[in-house]
């Protein structure tokens, strides 16, 4: 098990469960977060025994986004020609978007379990995870906007897909926030829960129900899904055809079959 | 009208009710259901007095997807060399994706009417239909998942553009199964009905009201709904104006405007 | 101030607010009004102190669509040859869909305003807006379906991405009225309002916090937006990341981070 | 060996070689020979010892195109309303489309191989294939443009990428002659021979050696080279990775491997 | 006729000339052309008459590019925020581009004639057009590399499609000049003429030929090599065979068929 | 300077020369030269004072492609369940893959200098960099179709864009040598020279061309080129608008253009 400065992680079975760990400052994304988080889902996406994930916060909150002494950063107060500076933070800011594709292109799925703010950065980190459940007094904010910025980590790229298309404008343009019960409506997550404690509850009983599937059939899935996101239907039945070619070789969906066939539940090599 | 071994077809005024007939195997769908898709609806397509179709489930369910001896087959189990093998499987997928890319690319509308359950390849057949209706008592599930395998007749491709992201994602993971009002919640039904006949009644007034409007317009609707899906908003406008072009000088629209101003009702030729 | 023969408009602080003004018409949209929203929204977009729009309808109605004159109009009674005539046809199409793409391309937010019918070409126009709100007795209907004829104005491209694929089919193919609660609940709306007063109040409260936002976090969002709706997540990212390269060098970050240390609100240059 | 009214059809070795034989009528494409194309192709891709295929014409030319009654047909002379005319046009291009779309998707390569008059339809037909050679008298010509309509059977889609931009539209808008040698110096073909024996033998000798590689190689290739065409690299490099995951556990492989080692000549199974 | 202060226009039969016509600035592109670039297009585009166009320079050079002041204020002086003065340049850019996007897009083939210098801005004006040809002594060059600037008017977007990827990279890069020869061995230009005199012969006979075409065909077929440009084979096939539904009923091609028959010189509408 | 197992690296000027140093093995690719390429590349990419960077091969040959022992690693003789080798396989090739997607990444220039073999892998390599010059007595081919495999690298992705598709796929399907002067007329390579010390001088002159450019110039030169290989001509010029709103700020335009004006060599910083 790795270890990090602002991650708390612990596998539970075959699920990571990785708690954002800066309480002391509502879980603000310094520049450790932002390096950790490729090393965590590396971890989470190479070691075969787990096959979900879920990121939660420590303390009160979710979080409340970026480190604003890193914001400043990006905007780069070197004293540099014009285009030289705007090539350094357009790096810059490709830089901070890897720490959340991981997320993205990471095989397993990975769950949000959001309580208190998620603001900002942190629904760029959600909007890249697979699934997102939250509390009743989740507040849900695209804060970006009240920092003179539009969002660059990728919420306004993902969360169209997620929630319909003028309330995410409406999220984007005012920042206005949304709390638990509006979240579950425009499918932002896709349930809340009494409190912390059910909600991480809840979250688990999914995440291990995931975990007990086949993992040759959930990786191929999330590509799939993930794939089918930007491609045109016709694009992806081919690439799922290409894809189950060898797929569908697998002693998983033998093993499916027997166990279909003898009520019994099946077991996965991993 | 054609005779079918898995399909009772009846045309009821410009309306093709299509039920699949082998209620003893929960509609499972066997060799001949795949083949049959392909005549069922290049039937729908080329007859010119059909406007509308109508495809739901005899006895108690809709279907519980693909005839599992035809999933092992898929898989094959022939003792080739693998690379032959996937070829051979890729192959076999493309064909059962056929089987329903001819509901997507027929040019009427095609209504499902989903009654008990819907599970695994039904989800996959429903999602090339251009709308879905059901009972309160409808149990969806993306049961592929269960079988070992990725979903790989449509479904991945398709539910996506019709849910939202996160619900998919939950439904493709889990395969928990999703009942009649949640579905109409998230939009994978448009509505739902009291039980059977009510269902079958309320979706017959729809299919009968489509099957009044100008086929030629219809048809147009439904290429333009298809191609915006994948395409860009720039492609679409193009696309419909090409096709407008020629369209806008039907009969059609004199007669719909003649009708207008009288306050009749028009009547378009097939 | 521009005049407009179709249009009222006033600026009230830094929001525009434009009022199809033809009511006993119930705001029918003649030649007049397709070129002057040409005209009103390169007003809007070219003038520094305006930074958020409102559309709404003079008199009873948000609008009956395209006057029916006019609908006679493209499809063409002149005696031409077909192709030319089609050519012709195409080339007014493009020129109509023109005259809503203003409002999409438009670098400032443009809110709708619905109160009583909204019909045909309106909600092409609203398709194309940013947001909409409307009164609890609205009415939205796909009317074009009645005249014969596929929508060409942008409803088809656009409406996909607003709401659900199945719900936008039957609104499509039946015409069917969609009344303000369900507009909310299928996404079509973001909120209803009891009445065209507090609809008008509470649209002007929106508009006028984002017109309080950072013009160019604001224009940087939208541009955003509407670049991800037809490009994939990867695409988004590298555009949003070689946009902010220079916008993150504007002083607005500064003023909202001097602003937020000193729990002030931000002025930011037009 | 299938027997066909408008194609002379013989196997030698593994390499399939198609003439077309209407020789007193310049190998004019009437109806039978576009209905065969999809036969013979389809005949060629689903028979295992075929590997690799030639099309050349029987008599002095490859081929003068499309028989001019079919072409009045496709215009429609039917005394039918103008918009139902458009849409069986329409479906009637897509069908004659289908013809060599069949030899874009056959899985092996297919070379033409060109003497004489090619023109029009012909040219729709050898841009559709793998590799063209032809003789010094060859004459290919975009005739469409003579007949006062635009190529619709492929040319204007599929030439682009084998030769450049600016002869391609001189070619399509001039319609005039270019003959062997400028053909292989603008890549239209890739190499002249002397007369027809040469020719045949020369590209028989190709397609024999084609015809010798690991099919499952060959397959490959051309199902990568069809993708990338229409794909970007990233897209292109996804795919292959994907495709080679069950294809490079070959048998083929092991084969060539030990035939490169001990300096003989691989035999790879169909 | 219309007039310009930077460009001379003639109409010869069904043919427009424009001449570059400031030949004591080496026809230097400054304000005022790239202005009346947008006109002269839209009345090519818009004037029945004219079927074909050609594009040279007056004096002794096709042109030398943008005017070096323009570029100044391209890179714009202004004393702004830096995301403002950002703002308005790119919209500058998308501005300038536009003056020769008119060229893409117009209906109607454009043809550049080149002697002389074609340097910089001039190589953005002339891959905008359909085809190119040029005296010997051409001398052409990507010259913006040694302004300190990536060419942003349109080279680097269309010359790919144009030449070799490789060749192209080099002009890019180095800023080397390419001579007639060259120009023509790696497909810039179609052909190479001994002098300016001869270069306008042979392009006037070449726009002659096209002028005298169906104009309903020349129309189509360049849209679909332009659409083709930035689409896959299968969605242009689909838009081909949409386009032509109604182009296939035109009178020209009755025309030409009757014209066919009787083996005379077919007159089409214009 | 880094230093390297696999690779001779020096610096001059601002030129990187990157020899490929296995000599014995024909530069055959093992692991460390896969390895050794993403930290070479890294290296130029980072390292400002490198502005451009040629690859050649010491000995007799450029390269003779992968290790044999490697392309058996990738086929995988695990002993595994099938799918989840295939997965193994899968992650392989992507990883190979990246090794040259660095080269085709890189912002700055890299040129392929060829003498003898260039061979299988090698041909993927070169097809990552922006040019490639050769000797007349270099050999290129295509080698993987002799393997019993479809090239996975990169070349069947990148070479299309770079030579004729027919060419291209008679050197896919057949494996046959393509010499220096063949090279050089398809567009393969840009220019031929005597022998291998002509064209390291001739490379080494082009490349410091290149390296006394603007380097804000050529950076956005190289990503636009890269841009626009997979993008419309639309999508590539609103880019490029974006990314010079903030370069043409540069100091660079204003050296360029003083130098212009005094008729003297400017120097750009790094």
């Amino acid at each position: 098990m790795p270890e990090f400065k602002t991650l708390l992680v612990e596998q539970i079975g075959k699920v990571a469960h990785i708690r954002i760990n800066r309480p002391e400052k509502i879980n603000a994304m310094n520049r450790d977060f932002w390096a950790e988080m490729i090393d965590v889902f590396g971890w989470v996406d190479q070691t075969d025994s787990i096959r979900c994930a879920i990121i939660s916060g420590e303390g009160k909150h979710f979080s409340a986004g970026i480190d604003l002494t890193m914001l400043g950063e990006a905007a780069g107060q070197l004293n540099m020609d014009i285009a030289r500076k705007a090539e350094h933070i357009r790096r810059h800011v490709l830089h901070l978007q890897h720490s959340f594709n991981v997320i993205d292109q990471c095989r397993k799925p990975v769950i949000a379990a959001v309580h208190g703010y998620c603001i900002g950065g942190a629904i760029d980190l959600i909007t890249a995870c697979d699934m997102r459940y939250c509390t009743e007094d989740a507040h849900f904010s695209i804060k970006e906007i009240d920092m003179g910025m539009a969002a660059d980590v990728g919420t306004l790229q993902r969360l169209p897909r997620v929630i319909g298309d003028g309330m995410m404008r409406e999220m984007a343009y005012t920042g206005r926030p949304v709390y638990g019960a509006e979240a579950a409506r425009i499918g932002l997550a896709n349930r809340t829960y009494k409190d912390h404690d059910a909600l991480l509850a809840g979250v688990m009983e999914i995440a291990q129900s995931i975990a007990a599937k086949s993992p040759v059939a959930i990786r191929g899935t999330k590509e799939m899904i993930r794939f089918s996101r930007d491609h045109s239907v016709e694009d992806g039945l081919n690439y799922i055809a290409t894809w189950n070619a060898a797929m569908l070789q697998s002693e998983d969906m033998k093993i499916a079959m027997a166990a279909h066939m003898s009520k019994q539940t099946p077991e996965f090599a991993d």
